[in-house]
């Protein structure tokens, strides 16, 4: 193991930008897969009027990876709010004009990197232009994210995800979890973020045959009427179920946020996600609990603040993992 | 005089652009001074929607001052072709997003420069929310620059060119013509384009104290309605009507262009500027005549060609001139 290991998350959302942002410090050979199935917003309409592929959470995992100034990233994440452009973040604009220009969203992306000077790589999990699909146990079927982003399931239902068109996964997010050291998949919206990167065609065949050590980071909080029951080892078990049994490490939480904080999120249907220490004990998978909950960040625009991953103590712990450290 | 002059433009509009691209390879100490009084297109649509000043013609030195890649210069003079962003150019969106995150244009364009790594730099004239006026013999006013640009006036008609409200020189503007070795007066719509510079607050006085050798760089072709009777030392008079007489030398266009070119041009009213050489040859500025005219670009999207300025003729003749080599 050299001392700069190489870095994959796999991941989209809010989430897994945060743990970039923490993992950036460690090596400059990180990669961040990133979901393609957003429709919802500035993307969507972007999607829509100009037939590009959705360049939000690309947005978001550049700026999260960029070593530019402040300026650029503030530009990058610019939100017009009036005129023929409300409601657009400009980097989406940037991102879609890129692939116009280009006629290509792979160098899109490659050339806004350089544009914002990321550390590491972002690329996007396929190329190819798809929709979020989830069926339910009745075979009903709901497509598109923004309706499945916050869609109640049936209680106990648990619905296959799927992509319309099925597609495959872009080649360089292949080569780069055959070639890591470490993947991390990344916390987000299980069914809306997080598994529509896993059901990418090829993707569980990446994840077989890489060498890297597998780490799953577990939600801090359930999502009303989707995950609202799940404990950490139902996380692992709802991703494995496209996967396969390939989870080495799942980092958990162990401590509790600020009980107003705790408030906000409960008066919302959000919980923090309850340890179920028996089957983690006798899991296939090692479970490492830490206290991984951040001092919250200054309140946003709206006066809120979030519960989020302590990202710098994510870091060390998938540093431990890299370097095969003891870590019984 | 150091091998490298400073050399300073004031224009605005595809003729400057076309001549800036020639007087880059000459120097690294250029600057070009942008007219400010845009108001149509993208460019009006932007200032009415957000509230920024006119991007437009900056963008358009921006590029033709750009060392970056061609992808670069393709994505800044990218058109929206449908959606909500229809008709405008991304540069122009660019600069304006930028205005909005810095909260100043100066500093925006300054910021956009490096991203587009320019040679030189590009100078806003004011840095004032301005409207161009057109005042008639008679009394009768019309404001803004995009009803102005294809008036007919009255015959005979030269009507006073004013701002409002009255706006005052950018000073970084003002220092550079102070500073420079040689000032280039860039061919340009007068009415629309030309004289808006010289009508800001100071511009006189920067001319009159700057010991630059000033150069205008006549029209080859006159404007259907309102210069259409001029002869070269016509736009000249014009000129000087605003900034007293300062001019040292006028670059004049000696040949034709290929009669088929003439032709298009007729059609539209537009002819080849008529040389008045006895005039000239009692001017108080010494008139150079040469053959001026490119060999067209390959047509446009629209399948036309244009008459445009010999950029690499008229840059050795500035470098003549800035050399002080003897030119009679």
């Amino acid at each position: 193991m050299n001392e700069k290991p190489k870095i994959v998350t796999i991941g989209g959302g809010t989430g897994s930008f945060n743990i970039l942002q923490g993992l950036k410090k460690l090596t400059p050979n990180i990669t961040a897969i990133i979901s393609m199935v957003d429709d919802g917003g500035s993307t969507g309409v972007l999607r829509d009027e100009l037939g590009v592929l959705p360049p939000g959470d690309i947005r978001q995992a550049l700026v999260a990876l960029s070593q530019s100034t402040d300026l650029m990233r503030n530009l990058f994440n610019y939100r017009f709010t009036n005129g023929s452009f409300e409601g657009h973040s400009f980097g989406n604009v940037f991102i879609s004009t890129m692939e116009k220009v280009t006629g290509n969203f792979g160098d899109a992306v490659h050339a806004t990197s350089k544009v914002l000077n990321i550390r590491g790589q972002v690329v996007p999990v396929t190329l190819e232009n798809t929709r979020l699909v989830l069926t339910f146990s009745d075979g009903h079927e709901v497509e598109g994210e923004h309706w499945i982003d916050d869609l109640p399931f049936p209680k106990g239902e648990k619905p296959e995800v799927s992509l319309h068109p099925d597609s495959a996964i872009n080649p360089e997010a292949s080569r780069a979890i055959i070639d890591a050291d470490v993947v991390v998949i990344a916390p987000g919206t299980l069914h809306a973020s997080l598994i529509p990167n896993l059901v990418v065609k090829g993707m569980r065949e990446a994840l077989e045959k890489t060498s890297a050590k597998i780490v799953y980071i577990c939600n801090l909080v359930t999502n009303k009427g989707q995950t609202g029951d799940y404990k950490v080892s139902d996380f692992v078990k709802e991703i494995e179920r496209y996967t396969g049994p390939i989870i080495d490490y799942v980092l958990y939480n162990t401590e509790q946020p600020s009980t107003q904080l705790l408030e906000r999120y409960a008066n919302a249907g959000e919980f923090g996600v309850e340890v179920d220490e028996e089957i983690l004990k006798n899991a296939h998978y090692k479970a490492i609990g830490d206290d991984f909950v951040a001092e919250p960040d200054a309140p946003d625009s709206k006066g809120r603040e979030f519960i989020r991953h302590d990202a710098p103590r994510i870091a060390d712990w998938i540093q431990k993992i890299a370097t095969g450290e003891n870590i019984e």
